[in-house]
C-alpha cells in the first residue's frame, strides 16, 4: 500500500481524518484531566458539555460516510493477523472503529449516554442505601440496551463478544473464559493454602501516620528512577488515580495519599506510571495517529501491573529503593527490616473489596464478575437474581461473602456505566504481564538483578522497543505470540505467584 | 422577534450554532489556560495543533453559509443602537461577527497566521539584539496583510477603522483621535507639573524582600473581600499574567510575584480580577452565548482598571488593607506609615516601558502607539522609519527617548502579532473607568467610604447591575450614554488624575 503511489492521496486523506479525531481527543482528555484535578467546583455543569461536544466531534468524523469510503478505496480490512506495516495497520484500525460507529445507530448511542447518566445517580444511591433494588430498574434498561447494541455490531459466539471487543479487540469470549478456567483452580488453592499456612504476615506497619508531603517526594523519587520524565508529564492528585494522554508528549497521571495507609500512595503511582510509560513510549510510527493507543485494555493493565506488582512488589525493588523510603519516614520504617517489610506489602487475606484485593485474590474478584456480566448479557441470568448470585460466587470462589450489597453487587462502578465486558481485561493484565516478564527475561536476564542495582532503564528500553513503540499495531495476541511463541496463557502467571507466596507464607 | 412565534426555530437553530462556538472557545481557552500554567515543557508542539484546530472548527460554524441564511431569515442587521432585547442582540453580534469572518478569504486569514507566527519568533530575536532591523521585514509583510484585511472587510474614513473595530467595536479612528486629542495636553502637562514640583516621592519601600507565598496569601485575602469566588475561579502564575472563561462559572485568572517589588503582584493580582469579576457578572439572559463577552476591549479594560487603580491605588482602600498586609509583612511595614505607602504605590515618573508606566504617564505610552499604526495603517509612515518615529513621539510625549530598540519600539508583542489598533483600548479603558465612577457615585454615594470600610459587595453589586450583567448585548458608547449621559469623555479621567495627584505631589 505505502509503495503504491497512486493509493497515497487517500491515504494522506485518510489521516487527516484519523488526525482531527485524535487532536479532538486529545483535548476532550485534558477537558477532562482538569476536570478531576483544578478545575473549580461550580464548573461541572459546563464542562460536561464541553467534553460531549469534542466526542461528538470526534464521533461525527469516525462514522463520516466519506471516510467510509476512502477506506474502502484503500481496501482497508477489519482482520488482525494480516502482514502489512503501520499504514495497513492505521487502516485496519479505522476500518473496525468506522465500521461500529456507522453501524450502532446516533438514537441508541444517545440513550445509553443518557440512560448510564441516570443510571450513575441510581447507582450511588443505591450503594448510599446498601440496597440494590434501587438500582435494578436501571441496570436492566442498560442492559437491554447493551444487549440490542450487541446486535447492530453483530457477533457469532455470543453477543458478549460484541462488547468485550471494544475494550479488549481480537479477543473473543470463548478465548477469555478457557485462561479463566485455567486460572480459577489454581488460585483458589494457593489462596486456601496461603490462609491454611498460619504464617503470621501482617501489615500494621503500613497503618502507622504517613505525611502526605513525604509520600509524595518518595513517589516522584521513583518515579524518575523507572524513567517517567517530568519534562514531558505531571503527578498530581484526584479522588480516583487516572493516566491521561493530552499529547504524545503530554502524559500525566494522577494519584491520591492516605495518611494512615503506605501501599495506597505509592503502589497506585507506580501503577499508574506503567500505564504512562507505555504511552510515553510510542514509536515515531505510529506516534499522533490512532495507533499511538495501547494494543488493547488487558495490555495497558500488563504495563500498570508489571511496574505495580511485578516490579514493585518484589524484593528487589525494596533492596533498592527502603534506604531511601526510610530516610523518607525515619521515625516509622528506620528500625523495621526489610524483610517484614517485604512481607506486609505482600499480604494475602481473601476480602469483599477488588479494588483493596492483592494479586493472589484480585483475579478472583474479576472471574466473579466475568461470569455474572457474560450470563446477564446472555440470558442466562435476570438481573433482580443478581445479588444472590453475586453471594453464591463470592463464597465458592473467596471462600466469604458480604453483609450487604453495598459491599457486594454495588461496589463498582462498571455496569452503572453500561461497561459490560470491561472486567476481564483488569485480570488479563496480570496474566499478559507474567508472559512478558518471561520473555523479557530470556532476554535481559533475571529481573530481579536490574532492579536491585536500580537499572530501571534497561527494563524500560525492553519494554519500549518490544511493547511500546508499535502502539496499537499489533492485536494483543499476536503481540503475544510474537514475543512469547504462545498465545495468552495462564501457566506463567500462576508460575510467578506459586514462586513469590511459597518462600513468603513458607508454604511446603 | 422574540414574541414571533414563527421565527423561534430560526432563532434557535441560530442559537445551536452559538453554542457551539462559545464551547468550542471554552476548550480553546483551557487549552491555552494549561500551556501557561501546568502543562509540561515537552506539550508545546501538540498544544499549539489542538487549539488551532478548535479555533478553526469555531471559525467554519461562524463562517458558514448555512448561519448567513438563517441570519438573514431572522433579519439579523449588524448596526448598533437599534431598541430590541437580548435575541436582537445576539443576532447583531452573529451578524457582524459572521460578516467579517465571511468576508475575509481563508488564504489571507492563514496568511496572517502563518506570518504573524514567524513574525513574533522574529521579534523575539530582534529583541534580544536590540536591532529593529531584525524585524523589519515581518514588520512589513504584517503590514501589507492588514491593509488587505481591511480592504476585505471594508471601511469608510480610515483602514484603521476595519482593524480598531474588531477590538473595540462601533467605535471609528476618529472618535478615539477626538478623546486622545482631549486627553494627550493636559497628561503632558500634568505629568510635567508632576516632575517639576520636587515633592519627594519615591517607592524604595516596595523594592525590599517580599516572599512570594505571604504575597499570595495577601492576594487571595484582597480576592475574597471584592468578591472574587473561588468556587467559580481559580488564582495560578504565569510569566504574562491574564484572566479568562473556560465556563460561565470557571474563570481563572494568573499573576506573577516579583520578591524585589510588591506591587507587581497585588496590583496585577487586582487588575485581572477586575477582568474576571466582568466575566463573573454575565446575567442569565447572556450566559451562554455570544454576549457572555465584555461590550469590547476597552469596556473590559474599564474593570481591570476600575479595580486595580480607582480603588485599589486609593487611599481608602489602604486605610482597609494595610493592617493586613503588615501583618503578612510585619519586618517590612510594621513601622512604615499608611500615608507613606499609599504615595510609594502612585510614584509617578515618566519612563520608557509602557506596562512599568503609572496612572499618569501610561495614556502617553498609548496615544504615541496609536498615532505611529494609525499613520502606519493609512500609509503616512513607511515601516524602516519607524524607530526614528518612535524616538520622536517619545521625546514629545513623555520627554525622554530610548537608547536602544528593544526599550522602544520592541517592547510590546502587539504588532508582531499583526495586532494593530489594539493599542488604543487600554487607554479608553482609563477612560471609561473614570465616567462609570462618577456615575456610580452618583447612585452610591463616595468610593471611598465604601472601600474605607471594606464594603466592596455594594461597588460590585452596581458593576454588576450596571455593567455586567448585560454582557456584550450593549454596544460600548451606548453603554456609557446610558450610565453617564455623555459619550465617551476624557474629561472625568483627567479630574480624577487632578484631584488625587495634586494633593500626592503637592502640586498648587
Amino acid at each position: 500500500m505505502a509503495s503504491d503511489a497512486s493509493a497515497q492521496p487517500v491515504l494522506e486523506r485518510i489521516r487527516e481524518y484519523d488526525r482531527r479525531m485524535v487532536v479532538l481527543r486529545q483535548s476532550a482528555a485534558l477537558l477532562h484531566w482538569d476536570q478531576e484535578t483544578y478545575m473549580p467546583g461550580a464548573g461541572d455543569d459546563g464542562r460536561s458539555e464541553q467534553i460531549a461536544l469534542l466526542e461528538s466531534l470526534a464521533h461525527e468524523e469516525l462514522s463520516s460516510p466519506v471516510l467510509g469510503e476512502l477506506l474502502e478505496q484503500a481496501g482497508a480490512t477489519a482482520d488482525a493477523g494480516k502482514p502489512g506495516g503501520v499504514d495497513e495497520a492505521l487502516l485496519r484500525e479505522l476500518q473496525r472503529a468506522h465500521k461500529r460507529a456507522a453501524r450502532v445507530p446516533t438514537r441508541l448511542v444517545e440513550e445509553l449516554a443518557r440512560t448510564a447518566s441516570s443510571a450513575q445517580t441510581a447507582w450511588r444511591r443505591a450503594r448510599e442505601q446498601a440496597h440494590f433494588g434501587t438500582f435494578l430498574p436501571s441496570l436492566e434498561r442498560l442492559l437491554g440496551l447493551r444487549r440490542e447494541y450487541a446486535e447492530a455490531i453483530g457477533w457469532e459466539g455470543s453477543p458478549y463478544d460484541a462488547l468485550l471487543d471494544e475494550y479488549e479487540p481480537f479477543t473473543s469470549t470463548a478465548e477469555v473464559q478457557g485462561v479463566f478456567t485455567a486460572l480459577q483452580p489454581r488460585l483458589t488453592e494457593l489462596s486456601r493454602r496461603i490462609a491454611e499456612s498460619g504464617s503470621p504476615v501482617h501489615n500494621e506497619i503500613l497503618c502507622r501516620d504517613y505525611p502526605v508531603e513525604a509520600q509524595e517526594r518518595f513517589g516522584r523519587q521513583v518515579l524518575k528512577s523507572i524513567g517517567f520524565e517530568f519534562e514531558r508529564g505531571r503527578l498530581d492528585t484526584s479522588t480516583h488515580p487516572f493516566s491521561t494522554s493530552i499529547g504524545g508528549d503530554d502524559v500525566r497521571i494522577t494519584t491520591r495519599y492516605n495518611a494512615r495507609f503506605l501501599s495506597s500512595g505509592i503502589f497506585g503511582t507506580i501503577h499508574e506510571a506503567g500505564h504512562a510509560l507505555y504511552e510515553l513510549g510510542f514509536g515515531e510510527s505510529v506516534r499522533g495517529s490512532s495507533l499511538a493507543e495501547g494494543a488493547s485494555l488487558g495490555i495497558h493493565e500488563s504495563q500498570s501491573r508489571f511496574w505495580e506488582n511485578v516490579v514493585g512488589r518484589s524484593l528487589a525493588f525494596w533492596k533498592h529503593f527502603y534506604p531511601a523510603l526510610q530516610r523518607c519516614f525515619p521515625a516509622q520504617l528506620s528500625e523495621f527490616p526489610l524483610d517484614d517489610f517485604y512481607r506486609a506489602i505482600n499480604l494475602v487475606q481473601p476480602s469483599l473489596i477488588r479494588v483493596e484485593a492483592d494479586e493472589v485474590t484480585y483475579g478472583l474478584h474479576v472471574i466473579l464478575r466475568f461470569e455474572l456480566e457474560k450470563a446477564l448479557i446472555e440470558g442466562d441470568l435476570a438481573a433482580a437474581d443478581l445479588p444472590e448470585a453475586w453471594t453464591a460466587s463470592c463464597k465458592r470462589l473467596l471462600g466469604i461473602e458480604p453483609s450487604n450489597d453495598a459491599e457486594g453487587v454495588l461496589q463498582d462502578i462498571h455496569w452503572s456505566m453500561g461497561a459490560f465486558g470491561y472486567f476481564p481485561t483488569y485480570a488479563l493484565g496480570n496474566l499478559y504481564a507474567a508472559c512478558f516478564t518471561e520473555a523479557m527475561q530470556r532476554d535481559i536476564g533475571p529481573l530481579d538483578a536490574l532492579s536491585e542495582r536500580g537499572d530501571f532503564a534497561t527494563i524500560l528500553d525492553w519494554l519500549r522497543r518490544n511493547i511500546h513503540s508499535m502502539g496499537r499495531s499489533l492485536a494483543p495476541q499476536e503481540l503475544c505470540s510474537q514475543l512469547t511463541g504462545h498465545p495468552l496463557r495462564a501457566e506463567p502467571f500462576l508460575n510467578y505467584l506459586e514462586a513469590k507466596y511459597t518462600p513468603i507464607y513458607e508454604l511446603s
